[in-house]
């Protein structure tokens, strides 16, 4: 193999165009078997190889730097500076992560996952360097897709006036995670077809220097290129059109399926699961219905349609009351507001960790103007996803922001109940947080009354102890109880809360006639989260909280167990720890004990 | 007058050109006058006028809906729009706010006052339109200086497949607040030269049928063009050549200045008061001295450099080593965490109210990375700005991100010290909430050792109530303090806790010794704020917690007086409070009693 003798990019520098292209073979080989085996991003990473080939051919990193935009493209580049063990040894399949990591290697400059930074990132390099009086070159690599964020508009109108050395590659494969969205799509597909001559250009529009490659998976040609641009002392762009999936059928033909593939999708005889009942099953049923009776509800998607089970069938059933605005939280935040602000109602599913795209948006567009927008967050709660894609911080996010009512629903029968409440009133922003893991339904239909906001369920009602279970983890609520009662013979209340961003007083005054400690539980982060305004509320009072959640720190593919040890979030540790307060704390003393 | 009888925008219809002329003398006269008395935006009003007119007249208003972008340029609508004695009567003088308001007025779609969001916004009212089958006119007003932001651009991306009616006047006065930076302005410093017949065409690029209007402060033109876009079928652009500050002498010739002015700018023998020394100069003086030393420090603004004292002057003399991004706050951050990753120092101003507009950027490109960034928050606190300016969010914000090192000075010499420590340090990112309103020195330099994280300072050791005063309401906790003394005769403790975004458990642990009540007190909502995490420490112990601080609510030029009484931020209140649960509460009983 020739990649048996590359260890570092400068291996390459020796290799003829004939190595590189079996190279290129070899790495696409090992990829394909890597990603299937264990999951991840296919056919961002077959697209790029070539490219990547090229670019450590002509430059010379980590003293020339690479930023690669949401670095789910650099499967190719960790097999090329060091890593390649992480895709020829099964055993060591694990070992690094999806997205560039600092600490893996010093050819990673930033640890990077959501989309659209590269740019901005790039041009920091390139000011710091001009401030230093450097020469390196600073390349940044973006997909299509990513060019539909404001950062990257902002970064490339910044970098167009940088006036030295920033070359910015637009890797252009016709396709974000799902199809494209926007006008500027056009123009890309114009350059394409005029194979980059066409007068009408974004990018010369900004003031670049632009260079077109057509064949961006032919490594000859892009090493013509690049070594045509290295050492430029003005911003260029270099706008190759390569193939996403190349070089896998499957991928080429089926883009959005093969954006991101489960273990064993290319797996012959693999079993096909059927698809039974989830939230997502139950949220594309639920528009569906309600579209058919309303035509002014209209689902909206920021470009990860897939994650929230919104399949090419369901946009196309749809039709007009669907919209995919790319990745581009903030326009989809403004856009869901002034919809509702005119009398739709707009659906709009966002995931937990690109809520916090468009903070600003939530509170000036959405909130200030109490927009009746339905807001379903997904994938929210404590997980062992990458550092850049956690679900911990939605309720800190959203939870402080004035007027928003945020959500918890436990069961199925809640969260239909709750979307039914949603999109027919019109006084509220409203967000729903949608269950996260385990399916649960009750069977029995939800009537409870939303629009008496902040009014918590007494589930059971005990004595001594509460224990309130915000959504996901009101299954953990119902453990601890029972662990309670098992431990130390105590009845203890059961609590479902249903609204994160305010607090039931009557019931929590209530609970003081027989209760001592109130146990909160909330599957995201404590800090400026939902138990902290319990403990708020009762500081003035004998009632003793202990808030239960995540720690203010970014996890990194820390095993979900792990972090329920860390953070006490099982019924055995949360009974130790009230056993330590029954033992030989001052603070506690149980009527019962 | 001939606005002696426009009371709606249907009586401009009647009006010849030369009468519409007249008008805009009339009404130019009038927000002179007015600005100059209340203070306000002068330029951008004064350079929208003849454009105004030409919408109301052309249009139908509010059935054709105007968004405005910012909507710091709204006078000229306020006054054709039934709210013209808010100008004309200088005891009406504060009725109106600067801003669009639906309360106000049915011709008012949103409450507006961040920048880039017209687009989105315009986008949303009409694909509600194209969903209900309506033919309403959908119109976006947005000035160039609002084209630096990300949402501006993910809005026309957007806009531009619409398939419908929209019709966006990009407002060119070749202005931002401070001068425009960018590649994009190069293309409309083109457009304008060759009267919008460039080939190499921004708007085009993104696919708009795009109109040109070289005198956009001449009305009869306005008119002309208006009325050959009116109900279009698809997306339009037009852009139109404007004066900022048109009209007035003094605000043509120096258009930042003349943007927002204070209350009698344009008086003669106007005392030109001293400037003393304040926040702002002991900021500016810090970095120009340190700039000289060393040349890796780089102060960065997105686009509002006055607001802290940024002068020209100041950002003449930094040179190189000052960077304004524009309206760009995603882009300032990630370029900032690139600058110090690669070993440079920037310094980023940004106003508490806008940056929140950065979220994302803040968690994931800074303190993901871990990137040692001197952050400066300006303008944070409770206040009487407008509903959309308000300072009183980015404690829950900043607060639980993780790895960010959020800190209060009371004082000069702590903010001196704080930034001494941030710039010279490699471990963090760093925030600094720059103190607001009244100017405090106590003349001894602070050697505080500020690595050392999250250590509070218990300025006097006293018993049974601490009162823990963060930042800018350190003050108010010296009072309080006083005013337990006098009226309860207890030597209360007071602490300095400096440190935002932690809690100093051993000072907090060692109080309970002897303590029974903990006052926090923090200039900002206490939802997700600095003394909720006091309350969740305590939650297990027998110490009480009062958090103070505003009520998660968005107030809108609520007079600052009016909000302390309501949230009890006077030592009075908060001695009251005391004395209610000495008196009548189960739950305290002091020692001292």
């Amino acid at each position: 193999m020739i990649l048996d003798k590359i260890n570092t990019p400068k291996d390459l520098k020796s290799c003829s165009i004939e190595e590189l292209n079996t190279l290129s073979d070899e790495m696409r080989e090992l990829i394909i078997k890597k990603v299937n085996t264990t999951g991840g991003h296919m056919g961002p990473n077959l697209g790029i190889i070539e490219c990547t080939i090229a670019l450590h051919y002509v430059f010379n990193s980590p003293y020339d730097k690479i930023v690669f935009d949401v670095s789910h493209q650099c499967y190719p580049h960790k097999i090329l500076t060091g890593r390649k063990e992480g895709f020829t040894n099964p055993e060591k399949y694990y070992e690094y992560t999806g997205y560039t990591a600092p600490e893996e290697s010093e050819h990673d400059i930033f640890k990077v996952g959501h989309t659209s930074t590269s740019v901005s990132l790039a041009v920091g390099l390139a000011k710091s360097r001009d401030l230093r009086g450097g020469d390196e070159n600073i390349i940044a690599l973006i997909g299509d897709g990513s060019l539909s964020g404001g950062e990257a508009y902002e970064g490339l109108n910044n970098a167009a006036v940088l006036g030295s050395n920033i070359i910015i590659i637009v890797n252009d494969n016709d396709m974000s995670i799902a199809p494209n969205q926007g006008g500027l799509y056009d123009n890309l597909r114009l350059l394409r077809q005029t194979k980059g001559k066409a007068e009408c250009n974004f990018f010369k529009s900004l003031g670049f220097d632009y260079y077109y490659v057509d064949e961006g998976n032919n490594i000859e040609k892009m090493i013509e290129t690049l070594k045509s641009v290295k050492n430029t002392n003005h911003p260029v762009i270099v706008h190759i059109s390569t193939i996403k999936g190349h070089g896998l059928a499957a991928a080429e033909e089926n883009k959005e399926a093969f954006h991101w593939i489960m273990p064993g999708t290319l797996d012959e005889n693999k079993p096909v699961l059927p698809v039974s009942e989830n939230y997502n099953t139950i949220t594309t049923d639920y528009i569906l219905e309600h579209a058919k009776q309303d035509r002014t509800i209209i689902a909206i998607s920021p470009a990860t349609p897939g994650a929230y089970g919104f399949t090419p069938d369901f946009r196309a059933k749809l039709g007009q009351q669907y919209t995919d605005v790319g990745i581009a939280e903030e326009h989809a935040v403004a856009l869901a507001s002034a919809l509702a602000k005119s009398g739709a109602k707009p659906i709009l599913s966002v995931l937990s960790s690109f809520i916090q795209r468009t903070y600003d948006q939530l509170s000036q567009d959405l909130c200030l103007n109490n927009s009746p927008v339905t807001l379903l967050i997904h994938w929210g709660g404590l997980s062992d996803a990458d550092a850049t894609h956690l679900g911990a911080f939605d309720i800190p996010i959203l939870g402080n922001i004035p007027n928003l009512v945020y959500l918890a629903p436990t069961c199925k029968e809640e969260y239909l109940a709750m979307l039914d409440w949603s999109v027919s009133q019109t006084d509220y922003p409203v967000a729903v947080r949608v269950p996260f893991g385990q399916f649960v339904s009750t069977g029995v239909k939800d009537d409870t009354d939303y629009s008496i906001l902040n009014r918590f369920k007494m589930v059971e009602r005990g004595s001594d102890i509460a224990i309130i279970g915000l959504g996901n983890f009101f299954k953990l609520a119902k453990e601890v109880k029972n662990e309670i009662k098992s431990r130390f013979k105590i009845e203890s209340s059961l609590i479902n809360p249903k609204f994160i961003t305010g607090i039931d007083k009557d019931m929590l005054n209530e609970l003081k006639s027989d209760h001592r400690l109130v146990i909160t539980l909330e599957d995201g982060i404590i800090d400026g989260g939902f138990g902290q305004k319990i403990s708020g509320f009762y500081g003035n009072s004998d009632i003793k909280v202990l808030n239960y959640g995540g720690f203010k720190e970014f996890t990194d593919r820390t095993p979900i167990s792990e972090l329920y040890t860390r953070y006490h979030l099982t019924k055995e540790l949360i009974a130790d720890d009230i056993d330590k307060y029954l033992k030989w704390g001052k603070c506690i003393v149980f009527r019962s004990l």
